[in-house]
């Protein structure tokens, strides 16, 4: 159990790293919306790996087969199949794992959970894993965006010290896929592309802030009490490999605030109720305001190092273990497109829960 | 939807704040579990309004009914249904937001979600709903300290800018029960003590973190790749009232981390393997690794305010509003045994979800 | 677990027989749904005991307490708590089920099962538990017939081996309540009544068949593969007290058929497609075609007789029990509305899973 | 929506019949379960079409390949992705019903609820889709043998008006697997055969009741109140395509007993308690008593007949149609695998389910 998400938009992925390949089933999409195989490929392009000199230079093309639902370019309302295969695939690499754990990997925890695992690379803790949501976000956005006009977009705000603020207001796509680490703020982004470089050189890692936003999201989205937008969207990103924290609006800031500054003042814009500030990012007792929703997420360094490392072997004797495997030695500019999808598949699946339970929501204004 | 939380330890909650009372059901709870009504009544006294002159004036003695579920006082096996009523409504205090929105209060919200709400307080978006999560938390942490041995512990970290670091290693629940704002640190305490008067003095509101712990979790719970344990975490605490942000182990602040010094080696401490570090926070590849689970949760500034705030009514006329009913000029103090509560409900689902997929886990060495 | 049911109208039941009562949440209600106390009692009045001189009589007005989830007579899209006090226990009736198994009840299976039961009645396995489904079918019904004008008719078809054939198309609601066994047919009746009368008598019990028809139910409920519509109706069913088999359409008689004289062929109204027989009972691959959804389950005999039994006690020895406790010598009079409850509740839920995939249902032409 | 089954072990199938393939995932596994492509494939050739010259000609060998979830041999309790490529595809053989309705078939409620259908063949209603839940349950049932022993017979009882009582004690896998028609009675079995044969000849189609029974299965599976043992089997079976209806025990025929000959009278045997007669079926109350489990099914004719028929365009338009494309004219004798897939899901799912809340079970004694 654990492999599927959503409860009306409902995806189950599944693949192991190191196995034939990996894919994902979407159960719940409405029929009759027109999607491509190219519209999801170049949402999987953006996180393949080896796309850049600053990701893992694992080979692997990622190109996705649709298997199931569709039908002469429509969807048919049954479960879409997607599938990519394996291809370079090395587990010679991986040999020394067989015996011995990877530090703040999950090596052992699989280990001991299962008695069991595939040890020819991450298995199913690898972010090979996401390939499946990458794929079914891409369906997701295109049925947000037809039906809502919703727009959704991450950007690297943070990479080790090196931080920008960003104006989610105007920031676009084109802005953040200007360059390979993804960061919308040029100067900035070059900081991070020589500080990430310097890291892979001494064969460490790092870690950073993802910050998404969403515009165009219908008033009325979440549901009360325990599935709140900001919670299945916190659970959503918090499932994402490397993912250590998430905040949205003004998220562990507002530990400082007091509520006369922290209240988001409302007026009318003449079409509908709309806020001064947005403090409480888009989101307030569990469901969307109109505003954009804001959210930003931690992503520790990457757990493949190539230093050598005090560890233990399956028996628990002590032992070392220095990094090897193609690996990146920092996840941000491949979460982009993770981020993107998981908020997405959230968005989603309450776009459904609120036709269900309301009829269609009103459009942006 | 969305009022169930849980998948083998599932709760349903219900209730209004002014309505006739609110309550809980759990499915799903192991039979001949020997519970009392005075154990669950314990900590809902400590969530409980009007407990101390720091928190709301509203005066409810929430004393529970179970309802069912209980024979000679042992769970059954079936359905636990609790409930408390209401008695000290006054929803004359709330006449006013009949047509008027309170600022960064689900008002505006559940009106253009649902077209209708119960404006007489805060309706199902009343921190009231979690007298059912605490009272089913009661449960949860009952089953897991006699399963298990695990322990879970809240304290609060933060109040505005006032922080403390505490060990939670060594941290005892009596030394956070020691002051009424439940912060295990005696002097920072009466400096929170104090700023909270002072807030509520000037008819303002503050904000603050909450830190907990989980001692003595058995390896092996969590279920990748959507139900990691993080992620259930992060999902169960961002669905309370008022919480804008999670983290776990290092949190936001490992983004400025390398590899090298963020991963925890590991060790055998001859019975286990143990790590020397807990950057991870004690969960790995979303499966708890047997060392102490340890989070962080924000809480924003309490929405209701004395003061005088820019708003529109029902028909989007700009309109002033000024905050009457009762409230906490912070949140912090009640919310910790909400956040114990929301760890306990997570940690007992996954325990249960790791009994039925491995049978029964090994207690902790 | 095993105690909710549906996936967006969904409910959940508590409650033992000598409990202090039992109830039932509604959660993933649309808002702003007008009912009254008075709607949801009247049908709770065809289920309660003691109605007539052929029902056990157990007395119990079964008043109806509605504690959540409506403002002002109308839905608030929140969960809906509704709870009916236990009054007229007896649990010394049952000292000697405390050590004895009653034959065919559900006492050895929950004693194996959980290693504990409430042997004061039927505990969890009593249909009390059904007040809840009836309760929260009255919803469901009125959701239905604004919406789309479904109309679910059920009544008595068989009791022992008297039986009738009721035409489907025609039978109302008035012939149906015109007399205490819900036979719509009056001479039927009768021999019914007497043959109830007669097992009672006797110290004996009888089985028989409920038809249930819906009407005016909007093409296109049902969700292939596993949620096809008789899927889930039949679970619904089966899941009654009681209850041993279910059909749809033509049922176990289609086994003898063919083919030829099977198939239901198609033809147009002039508005939309009909079938000219109803073989299939209103469903055609897992999903509603228009036509009117026909079922019948069976209930078997009474398991609580008055007459010495053959059984043995906690500890395995050989014993023999007579029953006493009130009971019905036959459920099927009271059956009706529980029949009627789970159909409305599957239709209602599957409506809801329309218009999350698909929108708003064309209603029946 | 719909496409997942069981709660625990949980299954979802995709694909359709004219796509290009169909599979299967299972979450929720329990690990190092060892099972090869060979033990699952023996049950995928009981299923395939052209098995026999009582089946369609429909040339698929339906060869199944398993991508993730295994590691050297056994299960890694990680989800397992099952795919079977469609080879003899003949869309030409279904032009006509692009712009026809085949008469109780799934056509006109498929393009009426999703406004859109893959009328090459029986898109997602085609009975291709029980490839992933056979090949799901022969995981299910390896699992209940090593966990419990238990052991699970479907077999043909009837076919149109052939019947035969077999003695669900000792009837034999064998005995079932001797003939083509599945029915243990070698003398019956020649009968059905010649009544297929001869409904061949004439273009037309049989229905038919299959018959199933779990031997050694563990006291205490089933969740009451709604996912009681008989409800989730009946909803299990009544999924399949042609089903209709659905009996346990007594079935229907206990309309027509009394009490105090239906019940079944306790004893015991020395090691546990046991019942005299097992009109119950196996299950009192929803949970197992540990006595056989005896269920049956009923199939309708195949709605595919080469006779011509009226039927509708889809505009509406009177028109008559006459079946091509390969078909069965009985489904029963490819049903039985099907029927057992079905049962050990429903059983799996719940033992799994009873090791969560009540831990593992006592076997069979």
């Amino acid at each position: 159990m654990g492999n599927s998400f959503g409860h009306l938009f409902r995806i189950t992925t599944w693949g192991e790293s190191h196995g034939g390949g990996g894919g994902v089933i979407i159960d719940g999409c409405p029929p009759n919306l027109a999607i491509t195989t190219e519209e999801i490929q170049v949402e999987l392009d953006r996180r393949r790996p080896g796309q850049s000199r600053i990701t893992t230079q694992r080979q692997e093309a990622d190109r996705v087969e649709i298997l199931s639902g569709l039908f002469e370019g429509k969807t048919l309302g049954t479960p879409i199949s997607m599938l990519v295969w394996n291809k370079d695939v090395r587990a010679k690499d991986y040999e020394e794992m067989r015996t011995k754990y990877r530090p703040s990997h999950a090596d052992y925890t699989y280990q001991a959970k299962y008695g069991i695992r595939n040890w020819q690379g991450g298995g199913r803790a690898s972010a090979r894993e996401t390939i499946g949501r990458v794929a079914a976000g891409a369906v997701a956005r295109k049925i947000l965006r037809e039906a809502c006009g919703t727009e959704i977009l991450a950007y690297v705000k943070q990479v080790h010290k090196i931080a920008v603020d960003i104006n989610p207001d105007t920031v676009t796509q084109k802005q953040v896929e200007a360059n390979i680490v993804r960061c919308p703020h040029p100067e900035t982004a070059e900081r991070m592309i020589e500080r990430i470089k310097q890291a892979r050189a001494e064969g460490d890692s790092l870690g950073g802030i993802v910050e998404a936003v969403a515009r165009s999201v219908p008033v009325g989205l979440g549901q009360p009490v325990f599935d709140k937008l900001e919670a299945d969207l916190g659970k959503a990103l918090l499932s994402l490999p490397a993912c250590k924290g998430f905040e949205v609006g003004s998220g562990f800031a507002g530990a400082e605030m007091t509520g006369s500054t922290h209240n988001d003042p409302f007026y009318s814009n003449g079409k509908r109720v709309r806020t001064r500030t947005n403090y409480s990012g888009g989101i307030q007792g569990g469901i969307s305001n109109g505003e954009d929703i804001l959210l930003r997420v931690v992503f520790k360094p990457t757990a493949t190092i190539l230093k050598e490392q005090e560890t233990v072997d399956v028996q628990g004797n002590p032992t070392t273990l220095k990094g090897r495997g193609r690996h990146d030695p920092c996840v941000l500019p491949r979460a982009v497109p993770m981020v993107e999808a998981m908020v997405a598949l959230v968005l989603c699946d309450h776009y459904l829960r609120y036709r269900a339970q309301c009829g269609e929501p009103t459009p942006d204004l």
